[in-house]
């Protein structure tokens, strides 16, 4: 059954030079938002022209997916860096995008830390601060998604800082609605029914059923999908039947 | 005697990291703009936000200072890349710079290329190109610095871009109008009493005496700098005696 | 009909962290050497490792393949560098290759510059001085891959570096030897027939056919096949029939 | 009084493209072996080349100081790099820097990890594998530097790598035998006197007295010096006075 009105966000634009990832031309069509890297995991200036065109010509929101500044880690590496640099960091990186972004008419719709930083931000007060801090001095309007029950969901409440509540569509939840690691077996979910019932679950009943099987309460204002899941595509359609 | 209103640029915000490139405090009161590093031959965002604020609290009108990426080589080295991908990469960091620089209420004033890239730019019509449509992507109304009679200019007025030609107050000019290379002897001017009386010659009598002693038509809108000249400071304050 | 004993090389290693370029496995039991990306336009440390695994196991001749700076363009936009600059920068990448292959038992067997940095060195003496002053300080021993009458060709036989003359498989000839550029129509052979008829012709007559349809003088003891070019493997079934 | 025979060891070779950090020629004279930056947190190809043959004019034992992958941060913040990636990444510059001091006749005396990679590895066992994978990987002879008492200290005496054990004269030492946080007052010890002190205690006596006053066990074979203490020629002349 299609979960009507459903929002749906995955990261785009995060090809850098002659590289590329995986093509989610296809998936563009179930989408309502995307997060494009903005140059330090990921993208290249030509690479976040082209990804902002496509995503314009799809009527896709738009948002900053900032990193730490680590290409070669694709930003899925830790740093420990003073929360005023970190700061600085991410003002630069949604800074560029969004005037990039604002030529070619487009105001920018949300910003979502990536990777490291994003699981980081969830945990540790002094990256959840940085993020926040570079987020209140750039706009008062621009929302920040967040994993329910995070540092830096409270962090930004506290703030009045506006959130989307975000959860996964292809990833399972432990008890304290944290993700499970990717290393644990089954943490990825590639059975489309599967994806859709969780989807179903948090999104019409505000409850997850955890990997310990306990049933907890969740709400979500955006679901992500990751475009590197083979079942991404499957799981899109099934959500959108 | 003084060049009342002449208006003085200087590169600005060239630290990187740990590294630091020559203090320009003492050289502040004499400034009338700066020119301030993106990110791509220097500049980090740590400096870039701490430079914008420097140069608010000095009264400073800002510009950025983009650069081809080449961080090992400050800039300096010419680099073939497609006028597209040179007009993203430009993009890009006039883009984080412009919204750094709002988020604390400055207006870019203007935007300076950097080393080989403006040199590349007042010969190579590619390059230039590229510059052009970088601006014309982001705006009408913020000028570009240009040196007078070269390819860039030519091409700037053509396309109504916002021009200021610009004039170098410590380096000496060749019958083209060109700068005298600086592997040349002599080619960097140290005197305070010469760059006084070459700044005045241009800014009053719209004339510079090059190299082989010939009188040439010449007017600037704008006098740089070079912070690291060592002389740099001795003659601004002929300038402003 | 095979073309018995003939040295074929291909680019290895040109993976950057989470990117990967296509995979070359299924060509490996035809090539006799390969190159292995030094981490300046692509290949991080992990990579190479990997790589050099892999080459070994498939027993190839190993060489390192050092590139200008520039992961962003992937070692293929020129940069203006000094030659001891540059020199330096060729020295930093051969070690860290020679040495990463040398623990795990494997010698050096050549060095092939990449991209920009080939064809550079194949016209402008400045470049080609920078790559044979690199070699020189390393080895009397490790043969450079030229193409045949280049100024880098000419100058590494004036100085007596030991050389190995390249040709290409899957590229057509101008009547000066250089290659069609990439930019022309048919300057890319993906017609395995016609790429054995091109390779027997070099490899046997020591004559190629230019696109004019001119017959030229050519000999070379390697021939390079491109691993991106969708017909490889193709053409060297062909060859090796 | 000299302390006569005191093996002494500064990093060298942190400039970086037009950027310098503070000149060491003065010290040279009364150093004994120099840490050379391999290019990932400072010193690119050009600044290694000179580095190396100024550390030979001076007859210095000449070793390879590696870092984590980060020139902005100066290699001083700490990264989560899984243990074979770091391995490799360690691999590549000692490879480069040990291949380039061949080249000119000087065999690598010795590794040295910085910054954040040299306290990392004093305290977490994953990051001192990665070091010690690293060097045992490339050769049986080279000695470490380790901390005394630290967790690569331990690893590295378990798996029979060679060490040098080092302490610091201008830095202060806790309970545990760990440097005091930089952020402590009175950490950095400016007084040539007590540095005297400190390091004759450590020399000759095999004691150190800690920031609480206790007198601990502790013993080193080679003395740092940091090239940015501003009193680090002072010191240096009161050891060797």
């Amino acid at each position: 059954m299609s979960l009507k009105g459903i929002h749906i966000n995955a990261d785009l634009g995060e090809d850098y030079g002659r590289y590329t990832i995986a093509d989610l031309d296809e998936m563009m069509p179930y989408l309502t938002a995307c997060n494009v890297a903005c140059g330090f995991h990921a993208g290249d200036p030509s690479t976040i022209d082209a990804t902002l065109l496509k995503a314009k010509r799809h009527s896709l929101q738009i948002g900053a997916h900032p990193s730490y500044p680590d290409l070669q880690g694709f930003g899925r590496r830790s740093m420990s860096i003073p929360t005023d640099e970190l700061t600085s960091i991410l003002r630069y990186q949604i800074c560029a995008l969004a005037g990039m972004a604002k030529s070619i008419g487009i105001q920018l719709s949300h910003v979502k830390p990536h990777g490291a930083l994003y699981n980081d931000a969830a945990r540790d007060i002094h990256v959840a601060r940085a993020v926040c801090n570079a987020i209140r001095s750039l706009s008062d309007e621009i929302p920040l998604y967040v994993p329910p029950g995070s540092v830096i969901f409270e962090l930004a409440t506290e703030e009045e800082i506006p959130i989307m509540l975000e959860a996964f569509l292809d990833r399972t939840y432990e008890d304290d609605l944290s993700l499970t690691p990717r290393s644990h077996t089954g943490s990825v979910i590639n059975d489309p029914s599967k994806a859709h019932q969780q989807a179903s679950s948090i999104y019409q009943d505000n409850k997850v059923i955890t990997t310990t099987g306990k049933e907890k309460s969740m709400s979500a204002d955006t679901f992500c999908i990751h475009g590197d899941n083979p079942a991404a595509l499957e799981i899109l359609k099934a959500i959108h039947a």
